[in-house]
């Protein structure tokens, strides 16, 4: 298969280019019958969106979503329902300068090798802003979880470059530009953006997804395993260099005595699993924790070479976020969802509807 | 679909129990005329074989394998290649006290409530004992990429429990009990896995894995890109936690300046990739780290409760890796294998056979 | 798997509804470096258009396709194709009186009962109309294997309701409104479809398909065999109620010392086969005939039942096209193409490109 | 993908060749709970299995089943189920004269030139042996699609050769050789056959397949109709070369106001739809025809080439069916089962449980 669909049953196929007319998506799948209209999925393109803060790229895009197909009378019809949405402030000619040569850290290189030819506009394929439809496709996903199993999603950022940011209190996430769970950080934030911003350089950074009120039951072994279908998600997502479910490389050092989670009456008394045990949900809360890495568009010089594989310099001008990870907060929420949509489908296909009777245990995290 | 199968064109789908009468697994899409038999498969499966030393199970399996289909004449015929390995050595009446109950950090729980019902014995479908079909897959995997495009694969330990392994000599792996590339610190891991066991504990480990000689141009953005099916078998692996390519959690600290790999006409200067540029091979090594919980199957009692929700302890007997990271470094080198293998047959459906014209550029790692 | 997409190495997901803002289709997997553009495609739409003739609905669509992904300048980049359709002659209100009851022969009633809602305006997405991407989408695959192998396609009609059309003159298709290839039946055939029209009634159609050109060894064992394959994708073509290859129904009645094709140096001595063997392409001509069933929606009044079970009649208006069968030649050659294209991509995955060492053997058909 | 996998959630991926140690297949996806045993799968094996009568192949197969996973004390664990059969009968030397040539009508050809090499051994892969495992998992879903909804099937010969088997009397379908509904015609069928037997040739069939109590709303527009499906598994049993559904192409003459089934507060008031519209299942009888061409290893010499492309002459000996659709009834009943199967729990994926509260119209056939 050629990739560019996520999902198996609850099916995603992405299309479009940084800097073509239109980027979007068609979603096979949906159960019908669910009311849905673009305000159902407008509001999270809207966090996802570039220009609305200094610290990320000032290209200016309404993203304004169309339904296409798949809505009748604001009711989803089970079949396949199309999401476009039109580009509209393309620069191409900011790029002019890495039409012949490669990024260090970008996909130029790769595309140009794979297929023998590539659009360098804005990163072609390969820019984050092919992002956009997979948030779209998320909202929708969202919203079924939501009416279905009452299933909520967060995230937040918890580190930004060498900055750890402390949880402190969630209802801070939505109020600042970082999606960071701590008011009192928020300053110190904006100056090492700024100082990055000065130096023409990008960082890194750590976002935390999570969801809850999730079924018992969802992940299908032996391969398909919720968390290995979460870990091809999040690794899929545009500058992901790393991912971890609950304890994650700290369970490395600990011991099984403590690692496990103990089941008691009330529930689980820990979630170091993270909500996943032999690939399959525990219905505690998905813990999960991803890193990206900085971006590779940035104005400082550096060493490269050119298509005839001469030695050259390469700089990047045009619009970029100097760090990606400030925008992926919404972004891992969606591909959380889509995951967890995927499966509930999944299950409900072998096993048929989730299944009341047996009191579902959760526990502390 | 119901998730026993990795892979979209060398498609490889397990079946089995741990202690049912036979597990293995149906390999579709191999290429033809690849020469064949059990004797390139079984020196994998005999490296992830339980029994080899003091430090892992004791149960007793040759895991021979037996080639039931798809080789003719010692070729590969195009057709599907069944591999079957007899289990020989289960002891299920080791299991009885676990029947009712629910280990920690196990997937008994929701197996159990997935699907309303499981088979307890050793673990049944959760065992690691399953990725002994996924071994034998890689070592059919392996050959293949080894005989088109000389690509080799080597995994290590690198730390074990809160004991890091410094990387010393890549040819001391294969000699000692725990894929340790460094012989002066085996008598250390042995005192600790002495002590362990004495303790009826269990402790994880970090595994590194990585591929060389790779063709540029493997993986298909947008989502199934390289790092992300990486990523996805390998936290579907029993017991992963988390994931890296190349620098992984470090990148989050690392400035773009530092972090991208800059190109040079004799090849990359640096790896911190780990051969994957938007999701697409570079041609460099693949490097992928893992972290693998501690086995949750321990002497230790701990409070648990039964199918009734009733409060109980839980102490497991039978024999078990008191380390599972001991030998899970030979299947997430097969696992690695699966996932160039099909990206490689992928890559040639679409793009034709790879294109040697365009001289390959690879660096110091 | 949900249904709307067609291939798994051509994947074409088709998405819209009859009278909804647009139809169209995303094709992924398409190999890059193809010289594409709308000029390509338009052509293979305007054959299958309505309103060319007084013989097919009159609703009025330029079916002008648009393209917006997935070309650079003018090539195929190996990324998702999008093509879009806008719907511009939608007359919604002359469904009004089907919107509570079932055509006879029609699909309003099992939409209806499977997703317990239904878009009825012009037939929503069990319309004809959705063949126009299929169509879209086979211009493109068509474009490619005559590249690639010289692959031609022609289709025909062979049968109007019980009016047989004795072929002729291949040259004759393109130049009727019924694709027959026999100059002389055409008056017959207007009068046919004229006195059709008066009493309000349909009729059916008989259909043949031909591929020229196809490379021996296309189709996959065991199940996914070419012929397979192709009658998959015929039959899901609305109307079609049969489908034969090669002889067909006739080699019921036929010995094996006659139907067998002999080999000779010089090629097949026949072609009863209908170029498939064993599920797979032996390099001659693909033969294929289809049947069409008359039109479901007719002005002549029926009994039916409307949504609350009780007795009604039913009598449709709007446009409709008094044989599908007239229209549907160019729907079943892309359908060909389609399959053809998808195998030749699942050959090359897995046994690599199509080797010429081997010299074809081509015989009388 | 490579093709050896019908079905996209009640997934069976066959394996196993004409003359190699065993055949089978893994059933993934199978709901669990559900009893089974040997004892359910065996029954369909005798149905299809050779040596039997006079009229099939001498070949003596036990065809007994093994269930190697997925079973625990008696019960399914909604893991996948692997089948073996061994093989017991070979003997391959019957077959050396092929070894070089190719029979007209038969797939050596193809293989060889598809995958560079072929096992001649009792036409290998392409052998009608393969059906066996598509019976066993036929079974399984039999006993499924009867536990959840009632769902039958019943299958028929009604063309032997030239030869018509007028439909008289259900009972008798099991009590002669044949398959044929009608008691009185068996005396002829076996004169024919033996007359045939002696001449060394063999000849062709019709095959009816029904299923009743199918849940209504079964299918996946747009392409994956039940139809569509219906069709790929029966095209693709060895030896099919058409195939019907309903009226089939007696459509094709037909005219709207005859053809379309008139609905009533009572039911469809016919069924010439076959119990498919628009590709989703209406609640009525599936009806389904299909055309299986003459074996073709007959005893006649024949004229052909070698692997040099040389002229020679090529006679068969060995066992062989001197007509495979005798064979054929319960393997047709099994695809149709596996179909069902499928697109009931591709129903569920979607849209939920089937919903009974809207009563299901049954009418006259």
């Amino acid at each position: 298969m050629p990739g560019s669909t996520f999902g198996e049953l609850f099916r995603v196929t992405n299309f479009g280019e940084s800097h073509g007319p239109a980027i979007g998506c068609v979603i096979d799948g949906c159960p019908p019958g669910m009311a849905l209209s673009e305000a159902d999925i407008q509001p999270e393109l809207d966090r996802r969106r570039p220009g609305t803060s200094r610290h990320v790229t000032q290209r200016n895009e309404a993203d304004a979503v169309e339904i296409l197909s798949g809505v009748y009378e604001g009711r989803t019809t089970g079949t396949p329902i199309c999401l476009l949405i039109r580009n509209t402030d393309q620069r191409s000619k900011d790029y002019g300068n890495i039409l012949d040569t490669f990024r260090p850290g970008h996909a130029d290189y790769t595309y140009w090798r794979k297929y023998g030819l590539r659009d360098p506009r804005g990163g072609g394929r390969s820019s984050a802003r092919l992002t956009a439809p997979t948030v779209a496709a998320g909202a929708v996903a969202k919203k079924w979880l939501a009416a279905q199993y009452g299933t909520t999603f967060t995230g937040w950022m918890s580190q930004l470059g060498d900055l750890p940011i402390p949880f402190e209190d969630e209802a801070q996430i939505p109020l600042n530009a970082f999606y960071a769970p701590n008011a009192g950080i928020v300053p110190q934030l904006e100056a090492y953006m700024d100082a990055l911003r000065k130096d023409g350089d990008s960082c890194g950074a750590r976002i935390e997804v999570r969801a809850r009120s999730v079924p018992v039951g969802l992940g299908e072994p032996l391969y398909d395993k919720l968390d290995a279908d979460i870990a091809y998600a999040m690794m899929g997502l545009n500058a992901v260099k790393g991912v971890e479910i609950g304890a994650g490389f700290a369970s490395v050092a600990e011991r099984g005595s403590v690692h496990g989670d103990a089941l008691t009456p009330q529930g689980f008394a820990a979630n170091r699993a993270g909500g996943v045990l032999g690939g399959i949900s525990t219905g505690q809360e998905i813990v999960v924790s991803i890193a990206i890495k900085p971006t590779s568009s940035i104005r400082t010089a550096r060493p490269s070479i050119d298509r005839a594989l001469q030695p050259t310099e390469v700089q990047t001008f045009g619009r970029h976020d100097p760090c990606v990870g400030i925008r992926a907060t919404p972004i891992a929420e969606s591909l959380l969802a889509l995951v967890l949509m995927d499966h509930a489908l999944r299950h409900r296909a072998q096993c048929g509807d989730v299944r009341l009777d047996v009191p579902p245990i959760e526990g502390p995290v």
